[in-house]
Parts: C-alpha cells; sequence; structure tokens
C-alpha cells in the first residue's frame, strides 16, 4: 500500500496495533544516490576493517536522502500455520514550506541513480507534491523551542510581531498611503455578509513586504496579515478579516500551546514510524543494510556519530534487534547454494530446490506481491527480503537435528547467532560489521563462522 | 514547445535558421536550488562589491542544475509591423547512464525549490526520463579523448578488451563451466532462423561479471559479450549473435571513429543550443540575470573562473550582446513608473498605461502564451521577459525627441545602453554589474544613471 500525506495519519494510528501483532518486520530504502565522492580515498576496498568502511560510508553518503521506505509486516498465524503480510510503501520528502523554525533541506541526488528509479516507474511528482515530512530529534527539538517561544511571546507581548517599526524611506510614502487606502476600503465591508470571507491581496516587493508589518498591520488588530513569500524579490501578503472582535473567543494559552505542538507532530512526519518500531523491540529485518542503516539513523533519528564504537551504540539503541539477509545468504550453509546474494537473484534461488516455497499470504486490503513483481520499489523489495528471511530459517529448521521444528521460525533459535550484524561488501574476510560486540579480525574461516560453531556444539 | 529527448534533435536542426532569422532571443532557466550555503560569510548584503557578490554566487550555487530552459525567439516581421515569436521549453537533465567517460553528475537539490515548482506543474518525471542531457566543453573533451582512445586501440589491438586475463579462484570454477556450457547451448543455435535474434542473460556478481569477460568472451568472438549493471552487487551479462563470420562487413576505422564522433555530440546536447545562441551573436534579453548566466556558463560551457574579471571576459564571450530587463526596470524613467519589478508583476504593468500593449504573434504551430499564463515555466517566462523588453523599448521610442521613431526596438539606439549589465539584487547604490568594462564605484544618483546622462547628450 502506498503512504503519502493523504492517508500517512491513518497508516500511523493503525501501527501501534500491527506491530503489537507483528512477529517481525522487513523494511528497505531508496536512496538519491549512492556515491558522493570519487576520491580514491573513499573507495571500498576489499581490506577494509569495519571501522575504516564505515568512515567511507559516513564521508561519501549522507548528503543523499531517502525517498521511499518499504515496511513490510509478517504475522505468523497459528491457526493457518502461516504468515500473513502487510507491506506499506512510504514516499518520504523533506518539508518544502519555508516556515520559521523548519529546515529548508538540501540534498544530494545522482543522476543515474535518479534514472534508474525513473526506468522502474518511480513516481517523482507524487514523491515531491505527496511525500511524507520527517525531523530527526535534533531538528524536532529546534522546531519545538521555537515555538514554545512563539507561543508564550505571543501571550506575554500579544503586539510583539508589529513592535519592529522602522522609518519609511522618502520613496515608498506613496505606496504605503496607497496599501493603507486599499485596506480601509476592504474593512468598509464587514457588514457585507457575501464578503466577509473575502481577502485582500497586496503584491509588493521584500521592502514592502516589511514596511506593510512595521506600519500598517499594527492599526488593524482586526485583521489577520499572512505573508506568501512567492519569488527572490516577489510576495503578496494577504489580508483576511479575524472576527475576533464579533466572537470575543481569542483562543487561550492552553489552546494555542496545543495548536502549536501538534505542527511540531506533523513535521515530525515519517520520524514516527521509525520511533514506533524501535519503541515495537520487533525483530528487524534488511538486506545489505549498512547504507540504509546510516541514511535511516542520519536522517529520522540524530546526525550519525564521527566514531565507529558510537555508531554500534546507535544502532544497538534504534535497532535493537535486526538480522541483514546478505549476511545469512553469505554465510555456511548458504553461501555454497546460492550462487549470488543480490536481493531479487536471491528470491529466485530460495523459491527452488533444496529450499521449499513458502506462502505468505497478503491481508486482507493489501494487494499481493507474490505474483507482482516490483523490484526496486522499497515495498516490494522489504517484502521480498521478509520472503528471503523466512525461507533461510525454514532450511535451517530443515536441516537441524532438533525434534521439535517450529514454523514460526522468526523464533527459532538457529536464527539468533544472526542477529546485530551488518553485511560488508567486498571483504571476503570479515564479511560483516558485529554490532553488539567487537568484530572479528580474522579470516572467518578459521575462526569466526558462526554457523559451523553453532552446528558443532548442537 | 516543449523541447525533451525525444523531438530535440528536429528542433536542434531548425536552430540555425531560426536564428539566422531572428530579431533577439528572451531566455529563462529554472534551478533546483538557490543557496546552497547558510553561514553569514554567504549572506547577500546591500554593502556588496560587484566583485563581492560574484564571489558569494559562486561559492553558493554551483551544486544547484538547471532543469528547464526557455528559449524564446522574436523575429520582427516588416509585414505586419509586429513580433512573431516561437518559445521552446527544454527539460534537461545529466547523463543518467554509467557509460565510460560520462560523468555521473551528482547535483545539489533545495526541497522548498522542487516542491515550488511542482506545485506549479513541473513534471519531474518527464525531466529525468526523457530530460536533454549536455556536457560542458572540459567534460566533452574528456569524452572525445577516451573514445578516440578506444576507437584507435580497437584497431591496433582487436583483442583489446579481452586481454585482462586473471586466474580463476576455486569456487568460481563450476560456475564458469556452467556459463560456458550454456554460451556452447546458444551458438549451436546458430542456424535456427528464428533464434537468429535470441539474447542470453547470464546473472552474475561483479566477480563472475569480469571472469565472463576474461575467461569467456575471448573464446567466442562471433558473439557480442554486454554488461548491464543493475544493483550494487548484481549484474546481468547480455550475449549475442553479431553475424560477423557471415557478413564479413566488419566496421572500417573511419565508421568506428564517426560512430563514436556522433556519440560525443550526442551527449554534448544541449550545450550544442548554448553554443548556436553565441554563433548567431543576436541579443539575449533575461531578466534579473546573474544566477542564469552563472549556472548557464557553469553548467553548459566551462567551470566558472575564480576571479570576477575573467568571469566578465567569459560572459563577453559566450553573450556578447545582452540585455537584463530588471536593470531596465529599475533605471530611470522606468523605475519611476513600476512598483514591483518582479516579472509577473512587471509585465502587469507594462500591460497598462502609460505602456502600450503590444501585440505578439504566435508562430504557426506554437501555442499562444498571451492568455495561458504558465509562470515559473522557463518557456512562459523566457516569453514574457521577451514582452518586457519590447515594452520598455517601445516606451523609450515613444518619450524620445527622435523625428525616426521604430517600431522594430530591438534596434532602438536607446535600448544600447543597456547593453552587458547584470542586475545585482538589494544593492541600491550600484544596482548592476558592468560586464563591458569597469564597475561603477559610487552611487549612481550621482554620477551612471545612464539613461539620464544619454537623454542630456541627445
Amino acid at each position: 500500500m502506498d503512504v503519502t500525506k493523504s492517508n500517512f495519519q491513518t497508516v500511523l494510528e493503525a501501527l501501534d496495533d500491527e506491530l503489537e501483532n507483528a512477529s517481525f518486520v522487513s523494511i528497505d530504502t531508496e536512496f538519491t544516490g549512492l556515491n558522493s565522492t570519487e576520491g580514491r580515498s573513499n573507495k571500498l576496498s576489499s581490506l577494509d576493517t569495519p571501522s575504516e568502511r564505515y568512515k567511507k560510508v559516513l564521508n561519501s553518503s549522507p548528503q543523499f536522502i531517502i525517498i521511499q521506505f518499504g515496511l513490510s509486516i509478517f504475522r505468523f498465524d497459528n491457526s493457518i500455520s502461516k504468515y500473513v503480510n502487510k507491506t506499506y510503501n512510504f514516499y518520504i520528502f523533506p518539508n518544502t514550506s519555508t516556515l520559521p523554525g523548519l529546515p529548508d533541506t538540501k540534498f544530494l541526488s545522482q543522476a543515474s541513480s535518479l534514472g534508474f528509479l525513473a526506468s522502474q516507474g518511480f513516481d517523482f511528482n507524487k514523491l515531491i507534491k505527496e511525500g511524507i515530512p520527517y525531523l530527526n530529534l535534533v531538528n524536532e527539538e529546534k522546531l519545538r523551542v521555537i515555538l514554545e517561544k512563539k507561543s508564550q511571546s505571543l501571550h506575554l507581548h500579544p503586539d510583539a510581531s508589529s513592535s519592529q517599526l522602522s522609518e519609511i524611506p522618502a520613496d515608498q510614502k506613496r505606496f504605503l498611503n496607497n496599501i493603507t487606502s486599499r485596506v480601509e476600503t476592504f474593512l468598509q465591508n464587514e457588514e457585507n455578509e457575501e464578503k466577509r470571507n473575502a481577502v485582500l491581496e497586496l503584491h509588493c516587493n521584500t521592502i514592502q513586504n516589511e514596511l506593510i508589518f512595521s506600519h500598517v498591520k499594527s492599526r488593524y488588530p482586526n485583521l489577520l496579515f499572512e505573508s506568501s513569500k512567492k519569488t527572490c524579490n516577489g510576495c503578496t501578503v494577504i489580508v483576511k478579516k479575524t472576527g475576533i472582535q464579533k466572537s470575543k473567543t481569542e483562543p487561550s494559552e492552553t489552546d494555542s500551546y496545543v495548536a502549536e505542538m501538534q505542527k511540531v507532530e506533523d513535521n515530525v512526519g515519517f520520524s514516527r514510524i521509525i520511533r514506533k518500531i524501535t519503541d515495537s523491540g520487533k525483530l528487524v529485518v534488511g538486506h545489505n543494510m549498512l547504507l540504509d542503516l546510516c541514511h535511516i539513523l542520519g536522517q529520522f533519528c540524530a546526525p550519525l556519530p564521527e566514531d565507529y564504537d558510537d555508531f554500534k551504540g546507535m544502532v544497538n539503541t534504534f535497532f535493537p534487534r535486526f538480522i541483514d539477509t546478505k549476511v545469512m545468504a553469505t554465510t555456511k550453509p548458504f553461501r555454497d547454494l546460492l550462487q549470488n546474494s543480490a536481493l531479487d537473484r536471491l528470491l529466485n534461488s530460495l523459491l527452488a530446490a533444496p529450499f521449499r516455497n513458502i506462502e505468505v499470504i497478503p491481508a486482507t486490503g493489501f494487494p499481493s506481491y507474490t505474483d507482482n513483481f516490483k523490484n526496486h520499489e522499497a515495498g516490494y523489495d522489504a517484502f521480498i527480503t521478509g520472503r528471503c528471511f523466512v525461507a533461510m530459517a525454514n532450511y535451517l529448521e530443515d536441516i537441524s537435528s532438533s525434534q521439535s521444528k517450529t514454523a514460526a521460525v522468526h523464533e527459532s533459535l538457529l536464527v539468533t547467532p544472526f542477529y546485530q550484524k551488518i553485511f560488508m561488501m567486498m571483504v571476503p574476510d570479515i564479511p560483516y560489521m558485529t554490532i553488539s560486540g567487537p568484530d572479528c579480525t580474522v579470516p572467518l574461516t578459521f575462526k569466526c563462522d558462526i554457523l559451523t560453531i553453532l552446528f558443532r556444539f548442537w
């Protein structure tokens, strides 16, 4: 299900229950680009240590942004012994208004990445017009402080916004007289019921805009003046009747505070989805997760730390239990059975023997992805990541000597060795970062082959 | 008329004649953003000298790109004594393929700018899928050198591309045997006419991709191997029959050279439009042109120079005759008659007294913009910039004491004082950069009011 601004609130409100009942969730993201620097120093090397690899990602990708996020929720239904699935495909775009307190995000795009997404049917018009905004914790706090101050100052000094008096330049006097006379005419239509909802539009330049707020607005407390900046030099001031004088129901301090805080919540937007996933404590499954995790944390949580150990701490805080299916696919026993661990190829391999094709049932109201290939749509990729996880976990159960095999494989003890490990591309000796503890430092074939150890001690 | 990849070649071929017959052209551009740095040091100040202002623009905008370019061609038709107009609205997007020699452009976007364009109906899907690519002179030269080398080396060492032999890792031997056997089967179908056009798709990872090119391709000179990278780790090698053995018509050295050079021309794309405008020597009219000129030069011509005087030289080279209508609108006599010089407001003012509404006739096959407002579409804005120029030039003719008034106002001597001047926002004392000579250094009201001087010496 596509999620944009228009249905975001409904999806958000249902999510607590969805996550409460979930067995696990799988995720995927689409970015505006992959490599921002071309220098040799940032090129991935097969000799990178985990800490060096993190530094390279930190240097090369933070200016790209996530524009689509797939969240696929799997719930094991005991009555049919199958997983039931709901997949959400969120369109995400930074706030596009220029309101005070909100960042006007500048982000990098890579032409080839956008071209690739467009060729896969990605709808960029929908993204920019309907994408859900977001704020990380730092920007949320900034906005909260600004709006709280504004709310307080309005109640302490109701006329604060009109106190910036300044000299009227000689060449603007005629302009201001003209504006005042138009506002007077507009106000005199007050008793005409039909015109009660009319607005007056005053076109002006930046300096004139300031003059209107300093010299005209203060004379008309019953009128609402709003400025909408249109181009670098042209503005429109919109004048409306507030009706305050008539109704005498000025909003209370509490009402106004609540309204301002609602603005914060609205602008935190998609970041609330990530917080709900964290709070749920459910297992999160992804594929080749390093870039996904870095972007998710930096964009929706807080700026990424310089230090690799701090990064581990941050991942453990926001994703206390995750599995990277690419770590599974490149580890014994799978690495001997699978020729290619790229996501779409991996699914193809896992649909054939010796693996078993595990049916996943789409929940009511959710379209089936099973026969509907949408490679590189974040929702679809999140869904097939979940399917790959179930297929591989199922295979581990099949080949284990344990007597009590489970069909709800997300609970299988055999997947626990894969917790908190992130795949590292092109490093055969240390193929993953260990987020829950110290990293491997010698070739896995000698020491750290986790499943060999696990099976040996079974 | 919208111009994308699909009709670009036709428009390009007709352009020499169009420009030859043009009286003047007007231009406008749309960018992905306006301000890339928020530091105080880059903030525009009313005390900026022209050189300081150029430095600020240089520091803050080069990572944004032009995504739409409006070219409005005005031809004065003596038989009806009116201007006839053809307006082209080019969608421009950097090359999205990852071919060797072509840059994979990374560019910055500002969320508010994209949001604004989307709200005005800008089609981002069309942009990314159908946008015309471009190369500046430096990147064109790089591509030319790479393709020339490739063309030479193919004829000197026909087997050069298959010479990168490398060891086959033990765990890839089975994979390569399997691939070889599939290629053999594919080749044996050669005599089957129906399958002559079939292709063989080999899915593999990056390392396997390299092994196929090193170890399999060299054995099959009659097969064409093409690699299409799909994701960061997954590739597809496409194998086709070349038919070379049958026809024995291998392309000659000249054919191959011509084909490679055609690739260069195709990728220079939109930049050729700018070169044609330069070569035409026609008057170019724009509105508030500083950002337009900087972006046009940097994106389609060559990297912008650090030095302000070098920048002047570069502008004079590529735009030897231009007029900024915002310089006109903010100079006497217009500045006393016009309250606002933002483009859409300016046009509104120029359509009323004391100005005369000058009819512009759309050429056959070109839609009329006159009653079809498309503010902030580059084509529309270029068109109304041209209209504003004609209206203001016409007014100068109206008020002049000269006996021989012209309706073909682009030829009027009264507009020549405005040549080679770029408007500087927010600097009342030095409101423009003088590109053709030294800049004004003292307030214009005392010394440089160009039209006052002009009228005094008439």
